[in-house]
């Protein structure tokens, strides 16, 4: 404890920079107590809240790579500025850099590791833009990785749930090879966006040398050090002749790792001084996990457009590959354990759909409709809207790991309102939720509570209660609002020295809230009869597997609504 | 065709008058040429538009009596005073009245014909009131009636297609008796509204000899010569000790009969002479079909809130009992013709469901939203929303004939906008539409043309184009606006002595626009994939027969849709 003795007398920071999908954020954290003294967000300039999107093709979803260097220089000078009022800050007190990052989002890059949409030439060209994690448009490819490595007879799928994602580096890099051959034939290699900002940041980004991360390696490259890395030169030129052109040799590390070192440059931007180290970058989803506390038994729910759930084991834990389960990575999450992710396509993203493409009126203008609808939502007795969700509106990551799934709701009547279908959306997503949770749980990895981050998280006590009451066990929520920053920040903590490891910096600087969601029996024995309609009706549309009996929905449906409300 | 030759000198009229949902029509009619000289609405006083509902049990709608009486002589002297103006009317030039109503929709009268809910003590009891065609909160009596036909091996289903509605007569005399003893009680009778107008306006209103539509009891009673009239008074015993009190013995008569003759007192609070004679009411869709030109081979569809599909048939051209049609029933439409019933439980409910409890922002208010949001969906081409829906917002009642079935909606992406699902919406109906027009066609009536009448079908060319485009045959639309009121006045002429018969009243006083809808063999192609998929779902969510599968929806939604988009 000495080294926190003397935290005592000199503090000590870290800078912690969270890239989202709408914007980028910085935080500054006191290393010894996770006292978060300043932030700030940089909105990205491009695109529709920073997506470019094609109004023809709804898959589609990319960013600009400019936005993320000017985001850097934007959030962090601004945090650091901020920073300087609080007392016992100065800039060469921050001791060290950590980054996360959406994905996979990978983007084409030259020979120096510079973006190609940073090209004149392909400034405006999508294709050779960063292919955002919710990027669809390579589904085909996918599905023919998936059939490839399965036909070959191949172990590359085990870690991943069995089925190769269209949301993922291969399909991506694949699809760009055979829709778009100009820009694939310029990309001298594709780096994830969590590795190409401390690349930029160190002037380590040389995409042969580079420290790429095992996080997004591992859960979305087909990384297994089992297998000696990346997928096989072969399997890659067996999808398209050359492609292995983009195969990386380096060894792909968690970020307890050093990427580099601050360059002159930015540090001049930003108002600190160079030399500072950066960690390895890794997915914001696992470095929430993190900040929230992610320990073996806990399962860290990331809440915001779409969910990831975290969890670690021990490496040498015996947990099996578990179907559907996306990424099962060692050191993906915590240096030395097993990270195990899994996640819903879409949460906050379904319930702002409603609000902002369907936008039921009479519940007033912008966010204001989230709350009035809540309100109305929280009104209701589970059941009694007589309404069943699927959760499918951007496809199924886990446990059906298919993006071509959609959105369906069954049980309306000509007295159906807004604010039940609000309703029936968020029992979607919890019972998507619970559909997880059963999953890891049924393949022996045990789930001793859960922890909730994230805007919903922190946002809807309504969502929260729902959960609870739908997956019958408690609901606690992260003390921090901003747990992806503040884990990138534990991690700049860890390579700036300030602690010994992660384990002893998440005890520093992290907690949960001190009040959760408990769970209410009348209520979770109704939505476990819901959850059963769920159930058919996921297996029915999803599974191509004997047909399963759906004629019972509808009147079960009416039967619980009518009981709900007390008329039989 | 001397009597016709004889109108030339002195024109006659006949007045219809309609009893709607949520108001009454009068409509004075030149007996020789259809020409609607005058016409006047009122809108009923009671409850939300008419509609007595109750806010804790979606399933219960009724009216209340005071407004039939009421309706008559505030829209029947409107009428008479807007047709004083005409060249050629007077009041005495009016030959004859005829009445229709929605149906099936009984009210509990007392021993000498007068409503129960016009008595103070039950003036604000809903049981006490008219049982609206729309309310079904007597889904359990209906299938009792059913399972104890069926135990008994009674015909009494035969020709309303195998199962009894909630919607029908007996079903809510049965549900009063077991839920509100004390109206059921003091009813001597139950009397369907299309027999309870022309009773009062003739002052023949004693349930034990008054007449009664052949058109009401063959659909909706279970009245049939073949059993001797309504079922036994065994049968009725066997549902509830002493229910046979109110089954009556006069023989039912199509609308060609006189219920009796104006009395003095309700002339002249029209403005009209005593005497005229009134003809045996019957429900506002079968008048609407003879308004609309209705004659073997065509199909009417009356498109209003519900949609009524109605047929006649040779009383001896061997016609079968139509599993899932709903009344099959001698003379009900036309004299000497068979009349066949079927129909959808809400159609333009469906889309105003959408427009003002959804309620999407963004497409102006009131009737506005529907023209702003047909205009967009006009712009989508077949298949490009992703969409398909089941239009049982309300049940179905042909062909599955189930109150207890409720909406669906699959393949919503967080792309999905208000006019895709308006124009699924719109689809669903469609499909439920073919549904009808398979049946009976495959059951060995043929349909040579579809005639549509009604609000939608003159308002909404969009709607129209899709029924074309789906049913991948021409749409007629009827000439006439209000073709229920002008049915009704055609059997007033009939009564009246202006023509001979009903067909000869047909060929003088109805016709179709010149221009129809024809379909579009591109779009007829995409619906023919489309319904499959519709198909697949219906039987699925109804059926209790094997599971069909369902997990090709989703995916040949999205293939559908990007064809449609020219992307695949």
């Amino acid at each position: 404890m000495s080294r926190e003795a003397s935290h005592e007398s000199t503090p000590q920071f870290a800078l912690g920079v969270d890239y989202g999908t709408n914007s980028v954020r910085a935080l500054v954290v006191d290393t010894a107590t996770g006292e978060e003294i300043a932030t700030a967000v940089w909105e990205y300039a491009h695109g529709d809240h920073g997506v470019v999107l094609d109004p023809k093709d709804p898959n589609l979803a990319r960013q600009h790579p400019a936005d993320y260097l000017e985001g850097f220089v934007r959030s962090a000078a601004a945090a650091v500025r901020a920073a300087a009022s609080h007392r016992g800050f100065r800039p060469d007190r921050i001791v060290g850099i950590g980054v996360d990052t959406t994905g996979s989002t990978p983007i084409p890059v030259d020979a120096d590791g510079v973006a190609l949409a940073l090209h004149k030439q392909f400034a405006r060209e999508p294709a050779a833009m960063a292919w955002l994690w919710k990027d669809h448009t390579s589904h085909a490819e996918a599905a023919e990785i998936t059939d490839k490595a399965r036909a070959a007879g191949l172990p590359y799928l085990a870690k991943c749930g069995g089925t190769y994602s269209s949301e993922w580096f291969w399909s991506k890099a694949l699809r760009c090879e055979r829709a778009n051959p100009a820009v694939a034939s310029a990309a001298a290699a594709w780096v994830e966006l969590c590795d190409y900002v401390p690349g930029v940041l160190t002037g380590n980004s040389d995409p042969s040398s580079m420290r790429r991360s095992i996080c997004a390696a591992g859960h979305k490259a087909m990384y297994h050090p089992s297998w000696g890395g990346l997928p096989s030169a072969e399997f890659l030129d067996s999808l398209s002749p050359g492609f292995s052109r983009i195969r990386y040799e380096t060894m792909a590390v968690p970020s307890s790792h050093t990427a580099g070192h601050l360059t002159a440059e930015h540090a001049t931007r930003v108002g600190l001084p160079a030399g500072i180290p950066v960690a390895v970058g890794a997915f914001d989803a696992h470095m929430g996990a993190v900040g929230s506390g992610a320990a073996p038994g806990a399962l860290v729910k990331i809440m915001g457009t779409s969910t990831c759930d975290c969890m670690v084991a021990p490496i040498d834990g015996g947990v099996p590959d578990i179907p559907g389960v996306c990424g099962i990575v060692p050191e993906s999450i915590l240096p030395g354990m097993l990270g195990i992710e899994a996640g819903q396509s879409a949460v906050g993203d379904i319930f702002n759909w409603f609000v902002s493409r369907i936008a039921p009126s009479g519940f007033g203008t912008g966010p204001d409709v989230h709350t009035a609808l809540t309100r109305e939502a929280a009104k209701l007795k589970p059941g009694e809207s007589g309404l069943v969700a699927l959760d499918w509106h951007n496809g199924n990551r886990t446990v059906l790991v298919d993006p071509l799934l959609t959105g369906l709701l069954v049980g309306q009547t000509l007295h159906t309102v807004p604010p039940e279908i609000y309703r029936a959306l968020i029992e979607a997503t919890a019972f998507g939720a619970l559909k997880i949770i059963d999953r890891i749980s049924e393949f022996g990895v045990p789930i001793d509570r859960v922890i909730n981050c994230g805007g919903i998280a922190e946002k809807s006590p309504l969502v929260m209660q729902i959960y609870a009451d739908v997956c019958n066990r408690p609901m606690f929520v992260s003390r921090s609002g901003q747990t992806c920053a503040l884990g990138a920040a534990i991690f700049g903590a860890v390579v700036g020295g300030a602690h010994d490891d992660v384990p002893a910096a998440q005890r520093a600087m992290t907690a949960v809230r001190p009040e959760s969601y408990k769970p209410d029996p009348a209520a979770a024995a109704v939505y476990h009869r819901l959850y059963a309609i769920y159930t058919a009706l996921h297996d029915a549309f999803a599974a191509s597997g004997p047909a399963a009996p759906l004629h019972h929905v509808m009147k079960e449906l009416i039967q619980i609504r009518r009981q709900a409300r007390g008329l039989t």
